[in-house]
């Protein structure tokens, strides 16, 4: 990594998550030139975050020699609301009602600040540098402790009229099924088709279990969806089949938003997909059996091609 | 109506169904200067379609003196696709396979013709007349034998990357469910919330009825949704009941829906809201109990304002 850059046009990517907070220096083609994380839990309130971000920030400025080419700063995270620059009511954050996180460190940086949500976030990342590069068209599934979207429609991220469009998550996929641990809501696609949701379905078919299983090793939290995949890698059925069903359900659910938008792909991206064809072929054979005939074999559903640790940071530099 | 007007800018708006082809000639206010109606089954193919159109056209024409004024035909129908100006494989027509109805009705005329879907011109004469005036962002659902969907974004119709975006009456709903009768798939929203749908949800919940009812008076084909209307304001308790499912499901799917796009409102029209509130009210109810803490109270369900015989041929009229 060069300490100096002939890039006269950088930005700041960060990914802002419950636990880890990521940041990066980042070049308008997408080369990082520097990143790291701070813990976003070991600040109190946000000003604090904000001040914390700042010490780490500044030398990796100074560094690249990048002030007077800073074109802004972008973060992505939960809850975040692109239109108000506020995180609002976040879940995973200890800071609670509204935060006006964009103002905030615009004022403390004296440069462009743009909050958006993770989600849309991740979609743009895939829009500008993944395999949804050039489309005008894609859904974007995030599958990871929870399931979140980000829906490019026309080429333009869609919002909505309140700026929270694409809650694809929280759609129902079985009427009156597995009851969400967070919104109550029955038979969503979360609570399926998340890491957690995941968890769950293997605890289920574990009890149900009429065939040996190495799932039968982990106790209460220790049955993760991480679990879940080594024992379907190395040939355990069970767990094999947890898959199968997550995939089943959520090609269903798939299908439904296809019909909505009619995109040229569905990505889907998240910790979720480590899991490889364990999930994503029973997504795709659900997927087609769930479409009408115009439809059929015209959408294509791809594995993210970015990295997962630098898909929200790289996303985030492109909101400036 | 004049025989002469004072308006430069004249369209012809066409409604052409399974059934009967409507057409009318409108000011660009929307006002109806004069319609009429054939019957688009006593032509044998498209190209006799075009020339009985032309000779029910051309008098009115020039009675009202439109030929200088008149900016095109708009036309919406059954598989039509607004990109191609075809109708293609349409399932209520005569005419198979593809049929280019744009090029050939501008061609016989010699004038501009817009080709769209059926329920995105319902859309479209709902934005430009009717309750969604000013909306950038609704969806439009349309329930007659059918369900249809037109999804405005951004003050846009979404046509999506095929021009065949929002097919909403596909999506499944109730995973397993009623098989449809014509595309096979289960628990479809059309499945259960068209006309067709009710009617059949009508037979089933008689067939298991413990209660009198007076819509057992109506064997077979002879027990409509319009039976059951007519039952349910006669107070008849299975016949309404009937409504109440139907809303309860239409409700779940609307939450799906709104979890997408984040719309001002979803406006339902159709002969089945001939209902009103006996279909409203459980389904206003059910939407919001699908809906996350964000969402709740933020979405108008709205009976749609446009009289049902003129919505479609005001739409088509805004096509040009």
């Amino acid at each position: 990594m060069a300490t100096d850059t002939k890039d006269t046009d950088l930005r700041i990517g960060v990914d802002l998550g419950g636990t880890n907070t990521k940041y990066a220096l980042i070049t308008a083609d997408g080369d990082i030139l520097e990143k790291g994380r701070i813990k976003t839990g070991d600040y109190p309130d946000a000003a604090a975050f904000v001040d914390g971000l700042y010490d780490q920030l500044l030398p990796l400025i100074e560094k690249h020699n990048a002030k007077g080419k800073l074109k802004g700063i972008g973060i992505g995270a939960p809850n975040a609301n692109f239109f108000t620059g506020n995180i609002e009511h976040a879940v995973n954050l200890k800071w609670k009602a509204i935060v006006p996180l964009a103002k905030m460190v615009s004022d403390k940086f004296g440069v462009k600040c743009v909050l958006n949500n993770d989600a849309k976030v991740a979609a743009l990342g895939e829009h500008t540098f993944g395999v949804a590069k050039d489309m005008t068209d894609f859904i974007m599934i995030t599958l990871g402790t929870g399931v979140g979207s980000g829906i490019f429609i026309n080429g333009n991220i869609l919002y909505g009229c309140r700026g929270n469009a694409g809650e694809l998550g929280h759609t129902v996929i079985r009427h009156n099924g597995r009851v969400h641990w967070s919104t109550g809501l029955k038979g969503t696609v979360e609570s399926y088709c998340s890491a957690t949701g995941i968890a769950i379905t293997a605890k289920e078919m574990l009890e149900n279990a009429e065939i040996e299983s190495q799932l039968s090793q982990y106790k209460g939290d220790e049955l993760t969806s991480k679990a879940v995949y080594d024992c379907a890698m190395k040939g355990d059925e069970l767990a094999i089949s947890v898959f199968k069903f997550t995939g089943t359900i959520l090609g269903e659910a798939l299908a439904n938003f296809a019909l909505f938008s009619s995109p040229e792909a569905i990505v889907l991206f998240g910790g979720v997909m480590r899991a490889g064809d364990l999930i994503l072929k029973p997504a795709q054979q659900s997927f087609e059996e769930h479409l009408i005939e115009s439809y059929k074999g015209q959408i294509k559903l791809l594995d993210s091609s970015l990295n997962l640790d630098d898909a929200a940071i790289l996303g985030a530099s492109r909101l400036v």
